[in-house]
This record gives C-alpha cells, sequence and structure tokens, in this order.
C-alpha cells in the first residue's frame, strides 16, 4: 500500500462498494475475480507514486504482479487472467477500457471512494502528504496548459502546484458520465453532489464569504 | 511555519475572520494590536510540532518571540505587552484565558477557521501529515484514558492513534460553547452544524450505509 488516501481502507471500502454494484447487476458476476481483483488493484500504487520517471503505471504493473500472487495462494489459475484485466482498467486515465463486468464493476467502486464524503476526505490527505495547499486560485486554462501537458486529462507534471479543487474542477466532476454501473451512477450522482457543495462552500469560507 | 494545516494560509484566513469579527464589537479594538497578534500568533507552531519532548507550548514560545520581531519592525513598544498577551491566550488547551477583546477575538477568530468545511479540509491535511488513518473506530471513553491522560481535553499522547473524528468529539464538538463574542458564535454555529453533517456523513460512507 501507498499511504492513508490508498491504504488498506481503501481497499476494504471498494471491496465493499464492488460486492454492493455485483448485487445489482442482471448479468452473473464471478466474484472470485471480483474479489481478487479488488484487493489486488492498488498492489503497485506505492511503485508509482514513489516512481520519480513518472514512467510507472500502478494499474499495468499491477497486473503483473497479482500472477505470481494468485498462483501462490492457490487462486484458480483459469481465472488469473481476467483477474489482470480488471486490474489493467481500472484507473481513470488510461486506454485500457474495462470490458467484463467485474472490470466495470472495480472502475465504478474504486471511483465512488473518491467522491462524496470520503472523496473529500481523501483530497485533503493528499494535501497533507504532498504538504501542498489546501485551496489554489487557478486559471484552470492556464493550469492545464502548464501544468497537466494541455490535456484535461493529463498526467499532473507539478504535484506542489496541484490542489482539491483543480483536481475536482479536472477530473471527479466527471466521475459519474465515466461510470459503467446503473447502481454506481446513482450512488455517483449522490456523492458527486455532494462534493460539489463542499467545494462551493469551501471557496466561500477561504474568500471570506461566510 | 508548520505545514498545510497551519500554513500562512491559515495565518490570511484568521487574519479576514479576526478584522471581520472586530467590526461586530460595541467595545473598542485596537487593530495594530489584533493585526500584529493574528500575524504572529502561530509563530512557533513548528517547533512545539517537531518538539519529541511534547513540552514545547506554541503560545508560550510564540508570546515571547513576537517580542523582537515587533520592536525590530518598529511596532509601537507601549503595545507589545499586549499582543503577547493574545497570542499566549489563543490556544485551545492552556489555562491562559484571553482577557481583552483583542485576545478574544483571536482566540475566536483561529477557533473558526478549525471548523466548517475548511476545518474538514485541515483535519484531513493532519491525517495526511501523519500519515494516519482517515476514520477509526474507537470506544471514546478507552481512547481518552489511553491517550489522552483521561482528560477530555488532554494532549494526545500517540498521534497515529488519532483521528478526524476523535479530534471532532473531543474538542470541536465544544468550540461553539468555548469562543467569546457573539458574532464569533454566531457563523460558528453553523460552522460547526456543517461539520457536523460531514461526520455522519463520512461514517455513513465508511460503513457503507450511503
Amino acid at each position: 500500500m501507498s499511504h492513508s488516501a490508498h491504504d488498506m481502507d481503501h481497499v476494504m471500502r471498494v471491496y465493499a462498494l464492488a460486492l454492493r454494484l455485483a448485487k445489482h447487476q442482471k448479468v452473473k458476476v464471478d466474484t472470485d475475480i471480483l474479489k481478487a481483483a479488488v484487493l489486488l488493484h492498488d498492489i503497485a500504487r506505492i511503485k508509482e507514486d514513489t516512481d520519480q520517471t513518472g514512467k510507472t503505471d500502478h494499474a499495468v504493473l499491477g497486473a503483473r504482479l497479482c500472477a505470481p500472487i494468485l498462483k501462490k495462494v492457490g487462486f484458480p489459475v483459469g481465472k488469473i487472467k481476467r483477474v489482470q484485466e480488471c486490474i489493467l482498467s481500472h484507473r481513470h486515465r488510461t486506454e485500457n477500457e474495462p470490458k467484463t463486468i467485474e472490470a466495470k464493476i472495480l472502475f465504478d467502486a474504486d471511483k465512488l471512494d473518491g467522491i462524496g464524503a470520503i472523496g473529500i476526505a481523501r483530497l485533503f490527505v493528499w494535501v497533507g502528504g504532498h504538504d501542498t495547499k489546501i485551496y489554489r486560485d487557478v486559471d484552470l486554462d492556464t493550469y492545464i496548459a502548464e501544468n497537466m501537458g494541455g490535456k484535461m486529462n493529463g498526467r499532473i507534471q507539478n504535484k506542489t502546484k496541484h490542489s482539491p479543487q483543480i483536481e475536482y474542477k479536472t477530473k471527479l466532476i466527471f466521475t459519474v458520465n465515466r461510470l459503467y454501473t446503473a447502481q454506481a451512477k446513482k450512488i455517483g450522482k449522490e456523492r458527486l453532489a455532494y462534493l460539489d457543495s463542499f467545494m462551493k462552500r469551501l471557496e466561500r469560507e477561504v474568500k471570506d464569504e461566510l
């Protein structure tokens, strides 16, 4: 695991969410695959977070690293590839879109843990871990041009210039549209509305308007 | 300054709040004293936070350290003692109660920045800075006995065992009652209600109920 925002508690919240989403599917969900994928989806996160070159993708690396672990614990060998597919496609910024129902559920559950009250908590944990600012008044277009390679969904080039409201406006605000399952969209819509109201309120407090 | 939760942005938010509170007082407020006290109130915070013995009190030390700084910048010498009184009495856990109107306003403004949306942000910045947990299900009585010297208001003995909801339940929840000025109580009541609803919501999300 990496730090407080991606610790074992995150994994277990995603686990509970994933099983909740699985119950609402009309198609059959293989919970062996789903559970294994959830538990191992962030195993390479610490490598990505500590890689100074910025080249490590924890989804790609995690998909590779999970295989020997699953073999070792006697997980059905025939299902390992499908666990790997889930892990490979779970991240926001990726070309590997989730295709199976288990991959879609992992993606959705992981994203739901990034919004709502828990998402708010994790945003500021990130601030504390990077010793950066709680609030930053930036022009978004300039920021994206200068710090995200000109792409709304680009990789952040300088984390100390980033902030929760930038993360919200460039990424989290699109969460619901990116979710795959109907139940996740329902939960996501409510959580995103809460996150939105928090961000607006924070801005007013910071600007001494409340 | 210390870290993201007690950075210059915190000082400037408290500055704006303090001037807002000052406007609402019926008695005369010396804004020279208030401004100086706000700007310098956390100068010794980093000493307290990095003191492994746990003996440094940033209010006591800050009150001492501010005098030579104020002299150096040509601040009226006759007013320095009153700035020191403000800084000495601004912290939550203290025997030095604020007595002057400027000291009361500094205390109140500083506490208001610990609740509401900004208070929420700062709680989780603390989590990230200490690499501890977002949520911790504890029995409060046991926690107070084992980690706060048996006192609701006691010093935290092991910060890695602490958490935002414990901080809320043992300290922040009492914020409004501890404020001195009427205007601060009004702002505080609204901010505390928001913090309370956030904490309840976070608990439900963490327990997979929302």
